[in-house]
Protein backbone atom coordinates (compact mmCIF):
# COMPACT_ATOMS: atom_id res chain seq x y z
CA UNK A 1 0.00 0.00 0.00
CA UNK A 2 1.60 3.41 -0.85
CA UNK A 3 2.41 5.79 1.73
CA UNK A 4 -0.02 8.91 2.19
CA UNK A 5 0.70 12.36 3.01
CA UNK A 6 -0.84 14.04 5.45
CA UNK A 7 -1.46 18.01 5.62
CA UNK A 8 -2.33 19.72 8.72
CA UNK A 9 -3.49 23.33 7.70
CA UNK A 10 -4.10 25.79 10.00
CA UNK A 11 -4.46 29.76 10.13
CA UNK A 12 -2.28 30.19 13.56
CA UNK A 13 0.10 27.38 14.05
CA UNK A 14 -0.95 24.49 13.32
CA UNK A 15 -0.93 22.95 16.81
CA UNK A 16 -4.56 22.34 17.26
CA UNK A 17 -4.70 20.26 13.86
CA UNK A 18 -1.53 18.63 14.05
CA UNK A 19 -2.92 17.15 18.04
CA UNK A 20 -6.23 16.26 16.31
CA UNK A 21 -4.78 14.94 13.54
CA UNK A 22 -2.43 12.42 15.36
CA UNK A 23 -4.36 11.64 17.71
CA UNK A 24 -7.12 9.97 14.87
CA UNK A 25 -4.42 8.24 12.89
CA UNK A 26 -2.99 6.03 15.98
CA UNK A 27 -5.92 4.76 15.72
CA UNK A 28 -5.18 3.43 12.04
CA UNK A 29 -2.41 0.83 13.09
CA UNK A 30 0.12 -0.60 10.21
CA UNK A 31 -0.04 2.71 7.63
CA UNK A 32 2.25 4.39 7.15
CA UNK A 33 1.52 8.45 6.96
CA UNK A 34 3.94 11.35 6.14
CA UNK A 35 3.53 14.59 8.41
CA UNK A 36 3.45 18.30 6.52
CA UNK A 37 2.39 21.07 8.82
CA UNK A 38 1.14 24.23 6.70
CA UNK A 39 0.31 27.20 9.54
CA UNK A 40 -0.40 30.70 9.34
CA UNK A 41 -2.39 29.76 6.36
CA UNK A 42 -4.06 33.27 6.43
CA UNK A 43 -4.98 34.37 2.71
CA UNK A 44 -6.02 33.93 -0.79
CA UNK A 45 -2.43 33.17 -1.98
CA UNK A 46 -1.51 31.13 0.88
CA UNK A 47 -4.54 28.89 0.50
CA UNK A 48 -4.15 28.83 -3.25
CA UNK A 49 -0.18 27.79 -2.55
CA UNK A 50 -0.84 25.12 -0.24
CA UNK A 51 -3.96 23.70 -2.48
CA UNK A 52 -0.90 23.55 -5.23
CA UNK A 53 1.49 21.45 -3.21
CA UNK A 54 -1.58 19.12 -1.41
CA UNK A 55 -2.31 18.50 -5.25
CA UNK A 56 1.00 17.87 -5.95
CA UNK A 57 1.74 15.39 -3.73
CA UNK A 58 -1.64 13.23 -4.26
CA UNK A 59 -0.12 13.19 -8.32
CA UNK A 60 3.16 11.65 -6.72
CA UNK A 61 1.84 9.63 -4.46
CA UNK A 62 -0.88 8.03 -6.28
CA UNK A 63 -3.12 7.97 -3.35
CA UNK A 64 -5.16 11.43 -2.61
CA UNK A 65 -3.47 13.19 0.81
CA UNK A 66 -5.91 13.31 4.17
CA UNK A 67 -5.86 17.30 5.40
CA UNK A 68 -6.55 17.94 9.02
CA UNK A 69 -7.88 21.76 8.77
CA UNK A 70 -8.37 24.24 11.78
CA UNK A 71 -9.14 27.51 9.34
CA UNK A 72 -12.17 29.43 10.16
CA UNK A 73 -12.63 31.76 7.62
CA UNK A 74 -15.11 30.52 5.14
CA UNK A 75 -13.54 31.72 2.37
CA UNK A 76 -10.33 29.99 2.43
CA UNK A 77 -12.23 26.66 3.78
CA UNK A 78 -13.95 26.88 0.37
CA UNK A 79 -10.69 26.76 -1.32
CA UNK A 80 -9.59 23.85 0.11
CA UNK A 81 -13.05 22.49 -0.26
CA UNK A 82 -13.49 22.83 -4.29
CA UNK A 83 -10.00 22.80 -5.49
CA UNK A 84 -8.00 20.30 -3.25
CA UNK A 85 -7.63 16.64 -4.45
CA UNK A 86 -8.09 15.28 -0.65
CA UNK A 87 -9.93 14.09 1.82
CA UNK A 88 -10.70 17.23 3.60
CA UNK A 89 -11.48 16.87 7.64
CA UNK A 90 -12.63 20.21 8.90
CA UNK A 91 -12.90 20.78 12.55
CA UNK A 92 -14.33 23.55 12.11
CA UNK A 93 -17.46 22.85 10.26
CA UNK A 94 -17.88 19.23 12.22
CA UNK A 95 -18.72 21.41 15.90
CA UNK A 96 -18.98 24.88 15.13
CA UNK A 97 -22.89 24.63 14.04
CA UNK A 98 -23.83 22.61 17.09
CA UNK A 99 -21.79 24.90 19.29
CA UNK A 100 -23.23 27.66 17.91
CA UNK A 101 -26.91 26.07 18.28
CA UNK A 102 -26.70 25.24 21.77
CA UNK A 103 -24.77 28.53 22.98
CA UNK A 104 -27.30 30.67 21.16
CA UNK A 105 -24.48 32.59 19.77
CA UNK A 106 -22.85 32.92 16.11
CA UNK A 107 -19.17 32.37 16.70
CA UNK A 108 -16.70 35.40 15.05
CA UNK A 109 -15.36 33.27 12.65
CA UNK A 110 -12.40 35.26 12.68
CA UNK A 111 -9.11 33.29 12.73
CA UNK A 112 -8.26 32.10 15.84
CA UNK A 113 -6.01 33.05 18.51
CA UNK A 114 -6.17 29.54 20.53
CA UNK A 115 -2.46 29.78 20.55
CA UNK A 116 -2.00 33.58 20.63
CA UNK A 117 -0.91 35.51 23.50
CA UNK A 118 -4.23 35.83 25.91
CA UNK A 119 -3.31 38.43 28.35
CA UNK A 120 0.10 40.02 30.02
CA UNK A 121 -1.16 38.18 33.78
CA UNK A 122 -1.15 34.70 31.17
CA UNK A 123 1.90 35.12 29.85
CA UNK A 124 3.53 36.24 33.24
CA UNK A 125 2.81 33.33 34.61
CA UNK A 126 3.83 30.97 32.12
CA UNK A 127 6.93 32.84 32.26
CA UNK A 128 7.76 32.82 36.39
CA UNK A 129 6.55 29.19 36.07
CA UNK A 130 9.20 28.31 33.74
CA UNK A 131 11.67 30.37 35.43
CA UNK A 132 10.82 28.21 38.70
CA UNK A 133 10.96 25.05 37.31
CA UNK A 134 14.53 25.86 35.92
CA UNK A 135 15.87 27.42 39.07
CA UNK A 136 14.19 24.83 40.89
CA UNK A 137 15.68 21.76 38.74
CA UNK A 138 17.54 18.81 39.80
CA UNK A 139 17.84 19.18 43.91
CA UNK A 140 19.30 23.49 43.27
CA UNK A 141 16.98 26.56 44.32
CA UNK A 142 15.31 24.48 47.11
CA UNK A 143 12.23 27.36 46.77
CA UNK A 144 10.12 24.68 47.85
CA UNK A 145 7.63 27.48 49.67
CA UNK A 146 6.67 28.12 46.25
CA UNK A 147 6.10 24.96 45.12
CA UNK A 148 2.76 23.41 43.75
CA UNK A 149 4.33 19.81 43.49
CA UNK A 150 8.04 18.64 44.23
CA UNK A 151 9.29 15.42 41.93
CA UNK A 152 11.67 13.24 43.71
CA UNK A 153 13.00 10.38 42.09
CA UNK A 154 16.35 8.51 40.96
CA UNK A 155 18.13 10.07 38.49
CA UNK A 156 16.88 9.73 34.64
CA UNK A 157 13.43 8.55 35.53
CA UNK A 158 11.77 11.60 34.29
CA UNK A 159 11.62 14.62 36.32
CA UNK A 160 13.22 17.17 34.56
CA UNK A 161 11.08 17.65 31.37
CA UNK A 162 7.76 16.46 33.64
CA UNK A 163 8.64 19.83 35.50
CA UNK A 164 9.29 21.94 32.17
CA UNK A 165 5.95 20.63 30.58
CA UNK A 166 3.94 21.19 33.83
CA UNK A 167 5.73 24.73 33.35
CA UNK A 168 4.73 25.32 30.20
CA UNK A 169 1.65 23.98 29.34
CA UNK A 170 -0.34 24.51 32.70
CA UNK A 171 2.01 27.41 34.33
CA UNK A 172 2.48 25.12 37.83
CA UNK A 173 5.14 25.84 39.47
CA UNK A 174 6.83 21.89 39.64
CA UNK A 175 10.15 21.63 41.48
CA UNK A 176 12.60 18.59 41.09
CA UNK A 177 14.50 16.57 43.76
CA UNK A 178 16.83 13.76 42.42
CA UNK A 179 17.47 11.50 45.80
CA UNK A 180 21.24 10.95 45.92
CA UNK A 181 23.07 8.05 47.52
CA UNK A 182 23.11 8.86 50.74
CA UNK A 183 19.60 9.61 50.93
CA UNK A 184 18.99 6.33 49.86
CA UNK A 185 21.27 4.97 51.63
CA UNK A 186 19.73 6.96 54.65
CA UNK A 187 16.71 5.59 53.27
CA UNK A 188 15.30 9.65 54.50
CA UNK A 189 14.19 12.45 52.96
CA UNK A 190 16.88 15.60 53.63
CA UNK A 191 14.92 18.21 56.29
CA UNK A 192 13.89 20.87 53.78
CA UNK A 193 12.26 17.93 51.94
CA UNK A 194 10.87 16.48 54.84
CA UNK A 195 9.17 20.13 55.91
CA UNK A 196 6.94 20.00 52.74
CA UNK A 197 5.82 16.79 52.38
CA UNK A 198 2.44 17.08 51.14
CA UNK A 199 4.08 18.15 47.86
CA UNK A 200 5.99 15.25 47.25
CA UNK A 201 4.92 13.04 44.56
CA UNK A 202 7.69 10.23 43.70
CA UNK A 203 8.57 8.99 40.17
CA UNK A 204 9.95 5.46 39.58
CA UNK A 205 10.55 3.20 36.43
CA UNK A 206 11.10 -0.71 35.60
CA UNK A 207 14.88 -1.36 36.08
CA UNK A 208 15.52 -2.62 32.51
CA UNK A 209 14.08 0.54 31.31
CA UNK A 210 16.27 3.04 33.76
CA UNK A 211 19.14 0.78 32.32
CA UNK A 212 18.72 1.51 28.90
CA UNK A 213 18.23 5.21 29.54
CA UNK A 214 21.25 5.42 31.75
CA UNK A 215 23.26 3.24 28.91
CA UNK A 216 22.38 5.98 26.36
CA UNK A 217 23.77 8.17 28.26
CA UNK A 218 27.04 6.55 29.80
CA UNK A 219 27.27 2.97 28.18
CA UNK A 220 29.21 0.29 30.85
CA UNK A 221 29.18 2.66 33.41
CA UNK A 222 28.32 2.27 37.17
CA UNK A 223 25.70 4.39 36.93
CA UNK A 224 23.67 2.45 34.60
CA UNK A 225 24.60 -1.01 35.46
CA UNK A 226 21.56 -3.80 36.34
CA UNK A 227 23.09 -3.48 39.91
CA UNK A 228 23.04 -0.12 40.50
CA UNK A 229 19.53 0.91 38.79
CA UNK A 230 18.14 -2.02 41.17
CA UNK A 231 19.69 -0.48 44.09
CA UNK A 232 18.54 2.75 43.86
CA UNK A 233 14.76 1.86 42.50
CA UNK A 234 14.26 -0.16 45.18
CA UNK A 235 15.81 1.67 47.84
CA UNK A 236 13.69 4.85 46.37
CA UNK A 237 10.25 3.05 46.53
CA UNK A 238 10.91 1.81 50.31
CA UNK A 239 11.81 5.83 50.83
CA UNK A 240 8.44 6.69 49.13
CA UNK A 241 6.28 4.18 51.03
CA UNK A 242 7.97 5.66 54.36
CA UNK A 243 7.02 8.79 53.87
CA UNK A 244 3.74 7.76 52.30
CA UNK A 245 4.66 9.71 49.12
CA UNK A 246 2.29 8.76 45.75
CA UNK A 247 4.03 7.43 43.19
CA UNK A 248 4.02 7.11 39.45
CA UNK A 249 5.94 4.41 37.26
CA UNK A 250 6.73 6.21 34.36
CA UNK A 251 8.11 3.14 32.20
CA UNK A 252 5.74 3.25 29.59
CA UNK A 253 4.05 7.11 29.92
CA UNK A 254 4.61 10.04 28.36
CA UNK A 255 5.44 12.93 29.31
CA UNK A 256 1.88 14.23 28.79
CA UNK A 257 0.83 11.37 30.75
CA UNK A 258 2.88 11.43 33.70
CA UNK A 259 1.82 15.27 34.13
CA UNK A 260 -1.60 14.62 33.35
CA UNK A 261 -1.79 11.66 36.24
CA UNK A 262 -0.29 13.84 38.57
CA UNK A 263 -2.54 16.96 38.54
CA UNK A 264 -5.64 14.53 38.28
CA UNK A 265 -4.14 12.21 41.29
CA UNK A 266 -3.22 15.62 43.02
CA UNK A 267 -6.09 17.56 42.09
CA UNK A 268 -3.30 20.88 41.59
CA UNK A 269 -5.30 23.31 39.68
CA UNK A 270 -3.95 24.47 36.39
CA UNK A 271 -2.97 28.23 36.19
CA UNK A 272 -3.15 27.54 32.58
CA UNK A 273 -5.00 26.25 30.09
CA UNK A 274 -3.87 24.92 26.77
CA UNK B 1 -26.42 34.82 31.50
CA UNK B 2 -25.30 32.12 33.38
CA UNK B 3 -21.61 30.75 32.97
CA UNK B 4 -21.34 27.11 31.56
CA UNK B 5 -19.09 24.46 32.46
CA UNK B 6 -17.38 22.54 29.73
CA UNK B 7 -15.28 18.86 30.43
CA UNK B 8 -12.87 17.58 28.66
CA UNK B 9 -13.51 13.82 28.41
CA UNK B 10 -10.77 11.41 27.78
CA UNK B 11 -9.72 7.75 28.33
CA UNK B 12 -6.08 9.13 27.90
CA UNK B 13 -4.79 12.16 29.36
CA UNK B 14 -7.14 15.00 27.92
CA UNK B 15 -4.56 16.92 25.68
CA UNK B 16 -6.16 16.62 22.35
CA UNK B 17 -9.67 17.01 24.10
CA UNK B 18 -8.44 20.42 25.56
CA UNK B 19 -6.81 21.56 22.61
CA UNK B 20 -10.12 21.13 20.57
CA UNK B 21 -11.90 22.10 23.15
CA UNK B 22 -10.15 25.76 23.39
CA UNK B 23 -9.86 26.27 20.09
CA UNK B 24 -13.44 26.46 19.24
CA UNK B 25 -14.34 27.76 22.40
CA UNK B 26 -12.19 30.93 21.46
CA UNK B 27 -14.52 31.48 18.56
CA UNK B 28 -17.00 32.77 21.52
CA UNK B 29 -16.33 35.86 22.54
CA UNK B 30 -17.54 37.49 25.73
CA UNK B 31 -19.12 34.18 27.21
CA UNK B 32 -17.89 32.52 30.08
CA UNK B 33 -16.62 29.03 30.87
CA UNK B 34 -15.66 26.73 33.26
CA UNK B 35 -13.19 24.38 32.12
CA UNK B 36 -12.99 20.74 34.03
CA UNK B 37 -10.04 17.95 32.45
CA UNK B 38 -11.75 14.62 33.23
CA UNK B 39 -8.88 12.42 32.05
CA UNK B 40 -8.35 8.75 32.11
CA UNK B 41 -11.87 7.74 31.78
CA UNK B 42 -10.96 4.23 30.89
CA UNK B 43 -14.18 2.12 32.46
CA UNK B 44 -17.41 2.13 33.08
CA UNK B 45 -17.11 3.08 36.28
CA UNK B 46 -15.25 5.78 35.83
CA UNK B 47 -17.90 7.01 33.16
CA UNK B 48 -20.54 6.61 35.28
CA UNK B 49 -18.91 8.32 37.84
CA UNK B 50 -18.26 11.44 34.96
CA UNK B 51 -21.75 11.70 33.83
CA UNK B 52 -22.61 12.20 37.97
CA UNK B 53 -20.58 14.88 37.84
CA UNK B 54 -22.11 16.45 34.75
CA UNK B 55 -24.78 16.07 35.23
CA UNK B 56 -24.83 17.87 38.90
CA UNK B 57 -23.03 20.64 37.22
CA UNK B 58 -25.80 20.81 34.72
CA UNK B 59 -28.67 20.99 37.67
CA UNK B 60 -26.27 23.72 39.55
CA UNK B 61 -25.94 25.73 36.84
CA UNK B 62 -29.33 25.78 34.83
CA UNK B 63 -27.26 25.07 31.35
CA UNK B 64 -26.49 21.93 30.30
CA UNK B 65 -22.51 21.49 29.99
CA UNK B 66 -20.60 21.02 26.72
CA UNK B 67 -18.64 18.13 26.71
CA UNK B 68 -15.77 17.73 24.25
CA UNK B 69 -14.78 14.04 24.43
CA UNK B 70 -12.06 11.84 22.46
CA UNK B 71 -13.16 8.36 23.82
CA UNK B 72 -13.03 5.70 21.30
CA UNK B 73 -14.25 2.99 23.15
CA UNK B 74 -18.11 2.85 21.83
CA UNK B 75 -19.31 1.32 25.37
CA UNK B 76 -17.76 4.53 27.05
CA UNK B 77 -18.94 6.59 24.89
CA UNK B 78 -22.47 5.34 24.88
CA UNK B 79 -22.75 6.27 28.56
CA UNK B 80 -22.47 9.61 27.64
CA UNK B 81 -24.46 9.72 25.01
CA UNK B 82 -27.39 8.06 26.80
CA UNK B 83 -26.95 9.77 30.32
CA UNK B 84 -25.50 12.89 29.93
CA UNK B 85 -27.23 15.42 30.36
CA UNK B 86 -25.23 17.80 28.21
CA UNK B 87 -24.08 18.39 24.60
CA UNK B 88 -21.51 15.50 23.62
CA UNK B 89 -19.47 16.86 21.17
CA UNK B 90 -17.55 13.69 19.62
CA UNK B 91 -14.11 13.86 18.08
CA UNK B 92 -14.24 10.57 17.49
CA UNK B 93 -17.45 10.02 16.13
CA UNK B 94 -17.23 13.08 13.30
CA UNK B 95 -13.57 11.86 12.13
CA UNK B 96 -12.91 7.96 12.05
CA UNK B 97 -15.67 6.94 9.96
CA UNK B 98 -14.45 9.47 6.77
CA UNK B 99 -10.63 8.09 7.65
CA UNK B 100 -11.73 4.60 7.25
CA UNK B 101 -13.90 4.96 4.15
CA UNK B 102 -10.51 6.77 2.63
CA UNK B 103 -7.97 4.07 4.43
CA UNK B 104 -10.15 1.69 3.47
CA UNK B 105 -9.06 0.19 7.36
CA UNK B 106 -11.23 -0.68 10.19
CA UNK B 107 -9.67 1.57 13.14
CA UNK B 108 -8.77 -0.13 16.15
CA UNK B 109 -11.49 1.84 18.00
CA UNK B 110 -8.90 1.53 21.12
CA UNK B 111 -8.12 3.93 23.73
CA UNK B 112 -5.83 5.90 22.35
CA UNK B 113 -1.70 6.13 22.80
CA UNK B 114 -1.72 9.97 21.19
CA UNK B 115 0.64 10.36 24.11
CA UNK B 116 1.74 7.59 25.47
CA UNK B 117 5.32 6.61 24.84
CA UNK B 118 5.80 5.61 21.53
CA UNK B 119 9.24 4.06 21.47
CA UNK B 120 12.89 4.45 23.29
CA UNK B 121 14.44 6.48 20.08
CA UNK B 122 11.59 8.79 20.83
CA UNK B 123 11.75 8.80 24.00
CA UNK B 124 15.33 9.51 23.78
CA UNK B 125 15.28 12.16 21.02
CA UNK B 126 12.80 14.72 23.46
CA UNK B 127 15.01 13.61 26.56
CA UNK B 128 17.94 14.93 24.43
CA UNK B 129 16.58 17.64 23.23
CA UNK B 130 15.25 19.04 26.42
CA UNK B 131 18.58 18.16 28.25
CA UNK B 132 20.32 20.05 25.18
CA UNK B 133 18.40 23.21 25.49
CA UNK B 134 19.07 23.13 29.45
CA UNK B 135 22.90 22.74 28.66
CA UNK B 136 22.69 25.66 26.51
CA UNK B 137 20.12 28.17 27.63
CA UNK B 138 21.57 31.73 28.26
CA UNK B 139 24.83 31.63 26.67
CA UNK B 140 25.87 28.12 28.26
CA UNK B 141 26.97 25.24 27.34
CA UNK B 142 27.97 26.73 23.81
CA UNK B 143 27.85 23.41 21.77
CA UNK B 144 26.42 25.13 18.97
CA UNK B 145 28.22 22.66 16.68
CA UNK B 146 24.85 20.42 17.38
CA UNK B 147 22.58 23.35 17.52
CA UNK B 148 19.20 23.10 14.99
CA UNK B 149 18.21 26.77 15.75
CA UNK B 150 20.28 28.94 18.25
CA UNK B 151 17.89 32.07 19.49
CA UNK B 152 19.58 35.47 19.87
CA UNK B 153 18.02 38.34 21.33
CA UNK B 154 17.79 40.93 24.45
CA UNK B 155 16.81 39.41 27.67
CA UNK B 156 12.88 38.19 28.33
CA UNK B 157 12.58 38.88 24.53
CA UNK B 158 11.38 35.07 25.17
CA UNK B 159 14.54 32.85 23.81
CA UNK B 160 14.38 30.01 27.10
CA UNK B 161 10.37 29.19 27.04
CA UNK B 162 10.53 29.08 22.97
CA UNK B 163 13.56 26.85 23.39
CA UNK B 164 12.51 24.63 25.91
CA UNK B 165 8.82 24.69 24.01
CA UNK B 166 10.93 23.22 20.85
CA UNK B 167 13.11 20.57 22.42
CA UNK B 168 9.75 19.11 24.25
CA UNK B 169 7.07 19.36 21.55
CA UNK B 170 9.67 18.95 18.13
CA UNK B 171 12.49 17.69 19.79
CA UNK B 172 14.79 20.16 18.41
CA UNK B 173 17.64 20.93 19.78
CA UNK B 174 17.39 24.95 20.69
CA UNK B 175 20.32 27.02 22.35
CA UNK B 176 19.96 30.41 23.07
CA UNK B 177 22.33 33.33 23.45
CA UNK B 178 21.32 36.71 25.42
CA UNK B 179 23.07 39.47 23.69
CA UNK B 180 25.46 41.20 26.36
CA UNK B 181 25.64 44.99 26.93
CA UNK B 182 29.31 44.54 25.40
CA UNK B 183 27.97 43.09 22.12
CA UNK B 184 25.33 45.60 21.99
CA UNK B 185 27.63 48.53 22.59
CA UNK B 186 30.23 47.19 19.75
CA UNK B 187 27.38 45.69 17.49
CA UNK B 188 29.03 42.71 16.91
CA UNK B 189 28.91 39.08 17.55
CA UNK B 190 31.10 36.69 19.56
CA UNK B 191 33.48 35.06 17.05
CA UNK B 192 31.86 31.50 18.58
CA UNK B 193 28.58 32.53 17.33
CA UNK B 194 29.68 34.02 14.04
CA UNK B 195 31.08 30.94 13.07
CA UNK B 196 27.17 29.66 13.05
CA UNK B 197 25.75 32.27 11.57
CA UNK B 198 23.39 30.75 9.47
CA UNK B 199 21.82 28.67 12.82
CA UNK B 200 21.10 32.33 14.45
CA UNK B 201 17.69 33.58 14.37
CA UNK B 202 16.92 36.61 16.29
CA UNK B 203 13.73 37.42 18.77
CA UNK B 204 12.86 41.16 19.18
CA UNK B 205 10.24 42.86 21.53
CA UNK B 206 8.40 46.01 21.64
CA UNK B 207 10.26 48.21 23.72
CA UNK B 208 6.55 49.46 26.22
CA UNK B 209 5.74 45.03 26.30
CA UNK B 210 9.67 44.71 27.50
CA UNK B 211 9.28 47.53 29.98
CA UNK B 212 6.27 45.71 31.46
CA UNK B 213 7.92 42.37 31.62
CA UNK B 214 10.68 43.36 33.16
CA UNK B 215 8.97 45.53 35.78
CA UNK B 216 7.17 42.70 36.91
CA UNK B 217 11.13 41.26 37.63
CA UNK B 218 12.56 44.25 39.01
CA UNK B 219 10.54 47.25 39.65
CA UNK B 220 11.93 50.53 39.01
CA UNK B 221 15.15 49.19 37.84
CA UNK B 222 17.72 50.68 35.70
CA UNK B 223 17.31 47.02 33.85
CA UNK B 224 13.17 47.92 33.01
CA UNK B 225 13.78 51.22 32.68
CA UNK B 226 12.49 52.44 29.34
CA UNK B 227 15.85 54.14 28.58
CA UNK B 228 17.87 51.00 28.39
CA UNK B 229 14.87 48.69 26.98
CA UNK B 230 14.83 51.29 24.01
CA UNK B 231 18.82 51.46 23.89
CA UNK B 232 18.65 47.52 23.76
CA UNK B 233 16.39 46.78 21.36
CA UNK B 234 17.38 49.26 19.11
CA UNK B 235 21.09 47.88 19.29
CA UNK B 236 19.69 44.05 19.01
CA UNK B 237 17.92 44.92 15.83
CA UNK B 238 21.07 46.95 14.07
CA UNK B 239 22.83 44.23 14.91
CA UNK B 240 20.44 41.29 13.50
CA UNK B 241 20.24 43.37 10.14
CA UNK B 242 24.48 43.62 10.04
CA UNK B 243 24.47 39.84 10.43
CA UNK B 244 21.25 39.53 7.77
CA UNK B 245 20.03 37.31 10.89
CA UNK B 246 15.81 36.57 10.20
CA UNK B 247 14.24 38.19 13.29
CA UNK B 248 10.79 37.38 14.87
CA UNK B 249 8.47 40.09 16.88
CA UNK B 250 7.46 38.53 20.02
CA UNK B 251 5.00 41.11 21.28
CA UNK B 252 2.09 39.51 20.39
CA UNK B 253 2.74 36.08 20.26
CA UNK B 254 2.49 33.28 22.23
CA UNK B 255 5.38 30.74 22.69
CA UNK B 256 3.77 28.35 20.69
CA UNK B 257 3.73 30.68 17.44
CA UNK B 258 7.23 32.06 17.99
CA UNK B 259 8.55 28.19 17.24
CA UNK B 260 5.55 27.43 14.82
CA UNK B 261 7.11 30.53 12.81
CA UNK B 262 10.40 29.99 13.00
CA UNK B 263 10.31 26.47 11.84
CA UNK B 264 8.24 27.49 9.46
CA UNK B 265 10.78 30.65 8.34
CA UNK B 266 13.49 27.94 8.41
CA UNK B 267 12.44 24.75 7.59
CA UNK B 268 14.04 23.44 10.58
CA UNK B 269 12.97 19.30 10.29
CA UNK B 270 10.79 18.52 13.14
CA UNK B 271 12.80 15.69 14.92
CA UNK B 272 9.24 14.70 16.16
CA UNK B 273 5.08 14.98 16.21
CA UNK B 274 3.65 16.06 19.10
Amino acid sequence: MSRRTVFFVSDQTGVTAETMGHSLLTQFEGLEFRAVTLPFISTVDKAEEAVRRINRAAAEEGARPIIFSTLVQDELREIFVTRANALFLDFFAAFVGPLEAELQTRSTHRAGRAHGIADLAAYTTRINATNYALANDDGAGGDYEHADVILVGVSRSGKTPTCLYMALQYGIFAANYPLTDEDLEAGTLPARLEAHRRKLYGLTIKPERLHQIRSERRPESRYASRQQVQFELRAAEALFQRYGIPVIDTTECSIEEIASRILNNTGIERRLRP
